[in-house]
């Protein structure tokens, strides 16, 4: 048996984490026995490297060496937890992957995406995700947010261009993938993203199953 | 003015040390500005990825995740230390770098040998030696010399397998660019050694010299 293999992606303020509390139960409901991860992070090694990577005083990290970091915590991730689970039929579910590597990485900060789309594939070994749950919402809306939060510097107006680039950058990786890729409007009550979430992940899960039986034929 | 960037290559155990201290006393002695560095490290951040590749504990590490953290510390190391030691016309000498890569995670680790070459190009953004001067000598008189340091366990029998491999991959690897990496016979006594080293460099520098002389013309 293979599992599924998850992603939730959108800038921190989207409500990535509310919303994926909420998944992981719905499917351990629905009888599947889930894994609920984070990039980057997920295991031992690359929490150690979340930790170089969030660190305030790295200021002089350069971008390669940002995007690498990224990618040593990704290859690990992958082979360690992600893979096994997969492998013992687990949904795994993850707050980030390889496509916040392209955005980040790539449109944001401007290394050559050819070159991340490389990195991506040697760190993870070909691994993609079944389903990408991309919340997408305005920037001024992801602002008030952080400020809820207290994060109220954290949207200047270089920050402003920033985060425009990197909503831009996740609509445009969506529109190349559409199969793989939902967009959900995240710019509402935590309710109405739900609904469209769930209704989603059934979607998928059915066509899912549809195909399985049609191959077991 | 641009500077010249060597490196010194071999095993634990070759005495790459001993010889790099001589060589940067020589260099000094004839004028030059000399940054004597080593990988992985040469910075702070460097320096905080040598210690999770080091780190003992780290036994689960896959070989893709210790490649790519080589590379996150060799593009900082490039980008923050080794290019402006450059552009300022130092002499930088480091204590192994991108042939350790291919050679360690290629030859002996058995990554795709192309991958490395990718990857050593993304880190350095191109960045390759002028001189390299490889230590060569038999896994015997390695081992000889790792137990005089009190390093007995280090060479059982799956430890000499690997060790051959990697003496192989640096001599196949010489063989393949022979302006660039010279092969320095390192079963001798420190003098010996140091006479050839200091013949080859001071050959390099002249020939160096002539060819700058005629582009200055």
């Amino acid at each position: 048996m293979t599992g599924l293999f998850i992603t939730i992606e959108g800038p921190d303020g989207s409500g990535k984490s509310t919303q994926m509390v909420r998944l992981c139960h719905l499917l351990e409901q629905l009888g599947f026995s889930v894994v609920q991860t984070r990039e980057p992070g997920g295991t031992v090694i690359a929490d150690k490297i979340r930790g170089l990577l969030l660190d305030p005083l790295h200021c002089e990290m350069t971008s390669r060496t940002e995007a690498l970091l990224y990618m040593a915590a990704r290859a690990q991730h992958t082979a360690q937890l992600i893979r096994p689970a997969l492998a013992a039929g687990a949904v795994v579910i993850s707050d980030r992957f390889a496509d916040s590597s392209l955005v980040y990485q790539g449109v944001a900060r401007g290394l050559p995406q050819i070159d991340l789309v490389w990195l991506n594939r040697f760190a993870a070994e070909g691994l993609t995700p079944d389903l990408t749950l991309l919340l997408d919402g305005t920037v001024e809306r992801l602002a008030e947010r952080l400020a809820e939060r207290g994060h109220r510097d954290r949207l200047d107006r270089e920050g402003i261009t920033f985060h425009q680039r990197v909503r831009q950058g996740f609509l445009e990786l969506a529109a190349s993938e559409p199969g793989r890729i939902r967009v959900i409007e995240a710019d509402r009550d935590i309710e109405s993203v739900w609904k469209d979430i769930k209704a989603c992940v059934m979607d998928f899960l059915m066509k899912r199953g549809r195909s399985h039986a049609v191959a077991d034929q």
